[in-house]
């Protein structure tokens, strides 16, 4: 499984050579001794030995099962949130007089101890790599063990400050990157595979093709977050003339457009920090400077939430579904049904105001657009532009969205409008053409609480990793 | 002044070259305008839109009087705390029920609110030197706003986060070195002080001399602290030898000792986190692999308090000063008395117990060291190992340690069990040869509250800075 | 076929983004054009318009067809050798009077004049390239046209000038190197193929795998050398066991010997300037100095002449084989009968004496070892210590040495004598146990001229090219 | 002096730490160990061995005192030169039948064999170094031993082949700059004296002043040449308003002139290679690029020869230099003389016209420009583009040019027509003003050989080395 080896890959960052044969001989440690050194790193006041207490500590879990790891967890929420009889001594204090020194002594009896902890595991070569590892050994565990919610909350907020995006260093990744990184980035792309080093290699070492990624000091080769640009002379309505290996490479000076036909978040344990709107925005940047002709800034995105949309809005007695469209959806299981020109003719005909309809109005349970990319992509400021039927034949694509994907144009001049129309106001940016195309699409009046749910969260995020 | 410098050079990377022409007519900004740039950065909610906003508030605040300047920070301190109501509910809530969720809302109500204003603008280019220099700018206002305080400890707070110890670079600094970085090394030394490019040749292009310091990925060229380090082949009694250009360097493969001889922080508004133990911890494990014949590493460190400490200790009633030093005390004011020899011999006879008793027994309010140098040492887990009189003839070192000087020793098995035992019993370690030196000290009994003063904070602080 | 796509290569590195367009419209040159581009290119004297001239004429060569190519180097032959004239007239001024002066003045005189027309070429962004590509393309020519034996000598002696070892930059090639160089490792290795880059990360992301290579500045990401490197316990007695992906890395603390298993010349085009003798001495000392354990340096050799020598050696009258041997040699063409232990058994029995005697008393036309890589190692002054039955099953190593591979050991304190010995005396070194292994085999005496003749160029050329 | 600081700089470079306590007791060497030294190194045939003896030879050099280095110089004449026997052996063969195998024997019987040495004396690390520093010690003994020539001709010869600018890195050199590198441009400014750091950092860490440098990557931190530029937006008439630390920047987009104020060579052992024409134009095109408001391209030259010809030709019977202009220049041999308004305006008006003749038609002895630094401009295709009085006011400046400069004048497309011009007829390109001053000047007429002599070599090698 993926996240344990890269679970591995992190910790053994941790542990140097001096380790190396060290490692294959895992020593067994008691639940009394685990908790003793999570108390030691706690209590030691220097900071030099901190750093030792923190390795040492590091080592154990390493070696640790998954059970040693879930009393980790259980220890850290129970026995490391604030001090219950401090805290309750604080906030009385604050409520018989709220000074600002009151408030201050209530701030500090509030953090959990856990985060000093967590700081100090931070001091070790390795450590934050650890951390983030760690993060995601929780996820694992946050179903059966609710919890252990605001450890996983504490861990997030400290990311926030440790990732603020004023760290990052955006990185151009081409062919003359070294392979450590490249081959993070075939095993990280999520929206549209890499095959092979080939197949790599077409996406980067081409002069109309580019790769930026986010690095964080503290994770060496370790991408956060990369998009994929592609230079065109038009804003494109399909993925394959993109991937293909059968084109011709266009002078980038003759570009218009700088398509971003994929972003893939990379690292799990940073799930809820926030990095692709300051790509995609630094990107246009860097991208327009270098390139004066570039006057277009687009994605060609998919539609993850789409066709789950179409089955529960289908299967409500009052719908925007009409018979015919109905009866039509079952005709679009298999996967060559876009080779029937009559049958892909009809579904377009009978899909895109839908599919326009599900992208504009349709909303999750918090008000927003129910679809995960275009939340995205209209939260950053973009305006949905173009939509495009038989647009990715790929499987996944075929399942999740019919083969539509569409294009959200970030203007520069207007995202800070439509960012804030969106936040403010739920509206949705989208040129004429789209919005006439929902017209069409007859919706009974319903209560938001019966609106389309929102996608279950493990499929949510694995839409959001692959945000595009 | 040192700081204005500072502060311009910071803020003036902020504004790239754009900014060119600009930065030479500032514009009048009101106040009412300032209110409003503040309440637009906190409340504005895209990530893209923050930084434009960040960007806009610093070009406003680098054109800004001083009066300008300080209404932002009362601002801040007066408008951006927790907000009252809703800290005051979380603090009833979990009064009524304490809860993990009802702490971890409190915990949320309690951060002020001006700390997300500080969040944002670190995500510009130039954000974090901004606010490293804000906060110098603080400090000045702090006696005559005490109510700034808070905002000082909410920056502090945010600095611990971003400069914990895991996200610094060790570099060695060296011929090799960029002008950029050495003109800083000549300008933030503060224990003995660089002529020029020459003395800093002296120290940084021989094979026996070393300089190491640590770097933080935001503050590019800044350095925040930096050690300088010589090779010999004894344990140093004065530092003439060491700094004169007059003498032959020694192969560092023959070098037994690493010496320790001046240790400078560099950023004033980072003051109040620590970075110097890591760094002698990092570089003597460093030398000891590159050069394995190095066993001994002590410190050659200045005793900043010992001469202000030996004045009001002689004022005292009953005091550990006898009549005979007190007279000599007065012969001790020009800058020639050590080149008589009878005097000399006489100041050292009376004068080495009593800073053996200075270092060893005389403690702060808080029950620490006086000596701000020997409390960061002898908090480091070092041990005092040898004082040196007549060690630094230099006027400055006259002045406040009538020319001792000491070498702290850093034994690295040792360090451990000395910091515990130095922070849970304050047990100061020394070799006997010194402890020896303080039974001749006779003191009556007095209450804590009348011993020694701490310094003055201006005062302190200045030695922290050079704590050495 | 691979030279022309390193030609390719080369050649398109020096046509820049300027000529992307121009790059598809090749333009017809006349003859008469050519012949007047080389007289400008050698006429013209302004240094910085050189530049232009050789710019042109290496974009009007790339655009040339293959017959316009061999019009260029015969050219070059016939109206750019020394001045007839000019280097009669010095010639009989020297022997009328053979000063220093006169000396010089022949010396100038017999320099050819295409000599100047290369050293224009290299001063121009990708020059060098461009000349060790057309080098290549020479080779190709010279069957046909023996007459440009002279250029090509020219071309050696200036890459000997530019070449020189002192120019050469090693570097360790490990999973941080760019894809960009990594692919022509992938590509140039020529002695054990690297199937894919898996294969490749186990030569080199694992702890006990190196690889180096030698560049030069201005060949950028081309390499011109490589080795790799095994670190182990034992002198390796068969290549399978060093490239398997089923085996366990070792700590290298915990390696003695270090084994150069694979070298590989990457430039064709460089044929003639030797590289490999330094490579191995500056590898073998880096890691010694890195490694203090390493005890042992050897090589794991192919013997590439062996079967073809077997072959004219059996066809002999008087020969080293015996006829039981003769017939036996029939039985080993085929794939596997090394699966036959007794048939492996007794070709082991046979064959070994004779790849002994082989490798040690078989010469070449010049009275060098017969097998090249034989030559290149003892050349270098190493000793033969091992022969190796069964060491390398792959078809093609069966087809060359039926199997068999050596080990050359490097002793670094007997290279220099061995290296003396070999070249004053033709002497051999190898371990007593190889030399009495020869005892065995009876040659009678014949004549020089009738000995083993040395392979045909081209095959002893790529059997060089993979000398290991 | 400067050349022996530098050569134990650069042959200390050899000289690596393990040599570290070796280097202060020479050993005395016989100058038949020498000699045997030499005969080894010319002999030996292993590459690897090479290597030592060349190692050797180097640290045997170092120790030898000044006739012990001549030794070394004499033998490398006398001992090995071409094989006399076999070149004219060659020589013969090549009369008898001049075929192109014949002139390839006697091209190879002609090479020196000391030619053989250098390059192995390259092969070491530092061998560049030190046979660069090997070259300066020759010129010093050319004087006394005139039979020298030939090696230092061949060391010049191995250095142009070496020193290619295929070879060469373009620098920009600024305040990130090394120490290192910095401290060596400081020492080798030889137009306009750098005086500390200070004045150092005003030239290259202002926007409007610039510092490019070629390196070779085998000199390490030395620079070959480099140039300063000031970006202007006006061509400028002297010198002080452009070296003043009391001007302010401009912005660096507003420059619409570069002026190139001053070249220094800096090696004086590559004396006859020249760097300095490559240099201009690359840096010209660099900043065209950058800077697209860059329209002119100047120098601000000093004219080194003018006064001393001026004597000379004041001397002669028929003179250019009338009798009030003679005796007008026994007023300007003080420093203050521009301070006389009425004196400074006879000057100018008498003076001028003959620097416009000496720039332009003033000869050498090969009947180039007379002024090596017009000859080097002139020579790379600029024009004389405007004459300034009092430009200069620095001692030497007023010495050797009564306080005259120049603006030579870089005009991209003219560049090659001038340079052809100048190098196949002799013609000056200078603007219509500067050859209408020359109408003036009557000079009688008489042969060349009576014509202004050439400067003495090593002053004209001084004017060169500081060419601007």
């Amino acid at each position: 499984m993926r996240q344990t080896s890269v679970l591995d890959d992190l910790l053994s960052a941790i542990t140097d050579n001096r380790l190396f044969r060290e490692r294959r001989r895992p020593k067994r440690i008691s639940r009394a001794d685990l908790a003793a050194m999570l108390a030691a790193l706690y209590s030691g006041q220097g900071e030099a030995s901190s750093t030792e207490r923190a390795e040492e500590f590091l080592r154990a879990y390493r070696d640790l099962d998954s059970a040693g790891r879930t009393f980790v967890y259980r220890t850290l929420a129970t026995d490391y949130g604030p001090e219950p009889d401090a805290l309750a001594a604080a906030a009385k204090a604050y409520l018989d007089k709220p000074s600002e020194t009151n408030a201050k002594a209530l701030q500090v009896a509030a953090e959990p101890r856990r985060v000093e902890i967590f700081r100090r595991l931070n001091l070790v070569q390795g450590g934050t790599q650890a951390l983030v590892a760690m993060r995601l050994e929780l996820f694992a565990r946050l179903a059966n063990h609710p919890e252990l919610w605001t450890v996983d909350d504490d861990l997030r907020r400290l990311f926030q400050a440790w990732f603020n995006r004023g760290f990052l260093l955006l990185r151009e990744i081409d062919w003359q990157t070294s392979a450590a990184i490249l081959e993070k980035i075939i095993r990280y792309e999520a929206v549209h595979e890499i095959q092979d080093w080939e197949d790599l290699r077409r996406r980067i070492d081409v002069p109309d093709r580019r790769l930026f990624g986010f690095f964080h000091p503290r994770l060496g080769d370790e991408p956060l977050i990369f998009v994929e640009v592609a230079l065109t002379e038009d804003v494109p309505t399909a993925i394959e003339p993109i991937l293909t290996d059968k084109r011709e490479p266009i002078d980038p000076q003759a570009a218009t457009t700088a398509v971003f036909y994929s972003i893939s978040n990379c690292q799990d344990g940073l799930r809820g920090i926030s990095f692709g709107s300051f790509l995609i925005k630094q990107v246009a940047d860097d991208l327009a400077r270098e390139l004066p002709n570039l006057k277009t800034f687009v994605t060609l995105s998919p539609v993850p939430g789409f066709a789950q949309w179409l089955r529960e809005e289908a299967a409500r007695p009052t719908s925007a579904v009409d018979e015919p469209t109905r009866l039509l959806l079952d005709s679009l299981d298999g996967p060559d049904w876009l080779d029937d020109p009559a049958l892909a003719k009809a579904a377009e005909t009978a899909l895109t105001p839908l599919i326009a309809y599900y992208l504009t109005e349709a909303k999750d349970a918090r008000g927003r657009p129910a679809d995960p990319v275009a939340r995205f992509h209209l939260g950053n400021g973009a305006r949905l532009e173009q939509i495009n039927f038989a647009a990715d034949r790929a499987p996944g694509a075929l399942a999740t969205a019919h083969g539509y994907m569409v294009n959200y144009r970030y203007i520069l001049s207007d995202v800070e409008r439509n960012h804030e129309a969106f936040v403010n106001e739920g509206k949705v940016a989208c040129i004429n053409a789209v919005s006439r195309l929902t017209r069409g699409v007859k919706v009974a009046e319903r209560d938001a609480a019966a609106g389309p749910k929102q996608l279950p969260p493990p499929a949510a995020e694995k839409a959001n990793a692959a945000a595009s």
